[in-house]
């Protein structure tokens, strides 16, 4: 499916008044607003906790162990981007330590969400650069094999076009396909203003029984209640 | 096993003076108090770390992406419970999020332990819900078929009878049965007391060796020591 | 491979001089100063952020469900050692709590590597007693059957000497032989200083891709690049 | 929850004509028969391929790495029963090999499940004696600490209590508690004879959209056909 | 990324002849061919060994759980399909027995690839029905949420579009994209071509050090040969 | 610990004599008659069932995703060799395939043990040439990186020295020190002889618990027996 060997140059990103507005609404109700979908894998996990970003992927595909990609990727970067790297075999190494973030930074990326390792995360903390992995690992890597830059990559089995936006917060990692970016927003600020009252509700003690009335649909599907 | 599709209104909960004296000992004490027994499984890990609490079980069956019957449990909920929620095959879904963390707070409850996932963790935090969980998962769940409430439920390997004591903090999470709390709690009185005094004399550089009484046994197994 | 039922009572410890000096860099430039060798499987986690130390290693060899080693070991420590414990078979249980950790930091033990679990987590961080370990567990353990103490050891993949220096932080955990322990020391020394230059040209936006000349070997090894 | 050190000598086992009935269904029909439940976790394998058999629970409680109470047990077995082994911890030794294995043939058993590992599956494969387990592992393992025999236990995650009848064949292990066998035995009947019927119809290509009428309630919960 | 509660009647298939000639290669020989990619991750196994099929993708995207979808896409198979099968949060139920086995292969299909659970498996081996799925499992499921049929489908880890040509054999599966089919088949056939002679060569004795002219390069890399 | 880029031609082999003797008695007497030590962990697994050989280690270190130094190994091969592969990081690739055991085979090898993934299983299983895996992954390799060859690898958790015994069946992997070999098999011959007699004993309805004199410590150790 992958294309090895091959760097695009050009990607046409989210708008990103888009893709910073979706940042805002955090990976639970950003998933909900697309029907529940486009959400990366569990086992990816922030290296800190409190951050919620949004930004619009540059992808990556690596080889396992082996970071070359990422030096391919840094010259590549907007303002604006968070990357995305896929590996084509389970790995968990330290793709990424303190050197590459400092250069991802600088270069203005958000973050990283890597479906491999990574490393230096005391000093990717005190940086401020933000990394969703698999692993945390020492382990460093080689600068031997080709992958790709800014082809679409499946990252903790999403499917991530260049150019998407990808939100991430403490519950993981989303990915929202540029096509879908703008009604996505629109659907999730919808969501949201519907979320507050109900909250207001719940935390007064309504029940969601009540609220979404399940009762009648629940005594239909055969719910019986024992005294 | 399960019956599925009922709701025990009335259950027997553990004496509250009982329930919250456990929960005072902690996860170690209290299972070593039992004959070290009663504890989940431990890939139960909680949210946010630094909390411990106890409280009455209110179990629930779920079933892979449903979390349905947690709205039916949240009517029952009464101050001092703790959720205990099963569910019947492996999932990491987010079956609760703040909404639900926010009734549940609101009912009562002192907190969560799920053989599955939740979500909005940050929110949860700083609501103060703890929860332990298998997984932390922004993936919503749907509302379409029916578990039960206030069944015997395993939870992450323990058999969970409504109205047992749950006791959780950052070493996991044990279920006292409710015919044993009683004893449980003395039990871990007598242990805790002896404890300090240990802990008195490792501190000033006395062995274990020595306290205990171990070089005889260690001898009759057969240890040589080389020098 | 492992004798079991020996305790060596005298270690040649690798010289403390050198064993502190390797701890200020961190297992990511210590393991590459050996040649990328050396780690820990990234299973093995601290019980809590922000710790970084270096020490001599003590090793235990325990059998499963069973501490009684640990105890035995406590009498062996000297200051400045970490203890680094293998078991004969894969297991989670809470072989130390904090009445041990009360023990083995009074004896001048510096932390725990275990292959294995750990509880009392939170006495454990108050202690400020640092543990890696691939669980966190309620569960205890007997004192039943023999292993051995300074024997080496295989603990989360890595061979570990008695008197090896371990490094342990937040990326892991690595030893460094006795008898490399010196140039490795040397060896980091030189990375380390050739890493602050990179991380200021890094940080001012040059590319990794110039300053490490990647991009003849990127076009020979056919990497091509698209508008 | 479990008591250690205590061996029930009377079980009141499901009656054999009962146990032998069901299993001619397999864990598939027998656990749809009972609403969805039962079934012990997919982890549980067996060690050869081809074997369906039923039988009456032995319970067994089992240390991590200690195998003593399954010589207790062995001497508790009558014909017909299933020997049902659970760990307090997870383990995953060998703790049933070719001479218990011969030991439980001869006292009647039909089968092991363990929530362990179990060795010598050659041997086991030519003696006849099926076993599913978590593992494979030639490790050994110690008689030193005790558990319970034909106490309720919790076994892959579904409650076992001693008398009640196990299923277990190439899908898996499921439990029908005594009090429900003869039930479960008539639902299953009923299922199968369903089953027969519709098999044949799917076979001569008739569609399940049209047999168990999906076609309406599909199209009101929205789904759409795109040419 | 997907879209729910979708059905693409109409799929653009690969020619059955390039199909069907990818399969004579299995899936090593396929993704060497292809450069190295489109396999899906290891943990896919077939339920029986022995089998190497090829077939074109019609894709399920099922929710946890709930096999709805596949009664769905039955009516959509067409002689020389594999039906592949996503699941939208990991699952181990037993999405498919015997009953779809036989619907699927009276409807022409070949095989199943699922990222979840089956059931039923010596029936599946009786009939000859090959599935690779990530566990067997008795766990039935419901027909409650709606999925899609025939959109792109990410499946253990590798992107799949309706029409694509799936290979799978005792080593995995892999994906080749339709574009990709012809071009995929004939450097199949080039490798392979070659690898007849090496083999022979191989097994007479001849080292790949010299038929791959690796010393040269070894040495350059800097490797030391001790006596 | 591992030094990188060297191999070792002249390795000191156990005798043939006693490493073929040992490859007799199995991995669970082996490991036995070493004192319940030297076994490799249960992820290990046979890629097809029915093997039990031994052999004398030659060992190999690989990088992540590189089969190099297999090919640097095969020239080293001596008839009655076993090929031990360890990998720096966990991975699943396909190291070696039907090409690379066809050389092996050719030069003597009687099998692999690999920490790592193989492919062309069922070439293998025709070839007779038995592998020991993590992995069975259609996944390629590449050949850039330098491992090491015949130097002292930790594979799957057991050290290996090269010249140890390996033994290899359905049951893992164990590896007996070269020092070890001649008293091992000794140890084995007693344990197997006393064996025999106890099987006999056992299959004529004896009891463990009789013919190991359990009874007494069981009651010793508190065990009660209710009615």
């Amino acid at each position: 499916m992958y294309e090895i060997g091959i760097v695009h140059r050009n990607v046409e990103r989210t708008e990103a008044r888009v893709a910073d507005a979706l940042g805002a609404f955090g990976t639970a109700t950003v998933h909900e607003a697309m029907g529940r979908v486009g959400l990366m894998q569990p086992y990816l996990r922030p290296i800190y906790a409190g951050t919620q970003v949004s930004g619009t992927a540059l992808t990556v595909l690596l080889q396992p162990g082996d970071n070359w990609m990422l030096h391919v990727a840094a010259e590549l970067i907007q303002p604006g981007d968070i990357v995305v790297a896929a590996v084509t075999s389970e790995c968990t190494d330290g793709f990424l330590g303190d050197l590459l973030a400092t250069s991802f930074k600088a270069r203005g990326a958000r973050g990283l969400v890597i479906d491999g390792g990574c490393r230096d995360v005391r000093a990717l903390t005190e940086l401020g650069f933000p990394v969703w992995s698999r692993a945390i690992s020492a382990k460093g890597t080689v600068k031997a094999s080709l992958g790709s830059v800014n082809i679409p990559v499946v990252c903790a089995g999403a499917l991530v076009n260049p150019g998407d936006v990808i939100v991430a917060d403490d519950d993981g990692v989303v990915c929202v396909p540029r096509a879908r970016a703008s009604a996505t927003r629109e659907a999730a600020e919808k969501r949201e203003a519907g979320e507050r009252e109900k909250r207001k509700k719940l935390a007064a003690g309504e029940l969601g029984l009540d609220m979404y009335q399940m009762r009648a649909p629940l005594a239909a599907a055969g719910l019986r209640y024992v005294d």
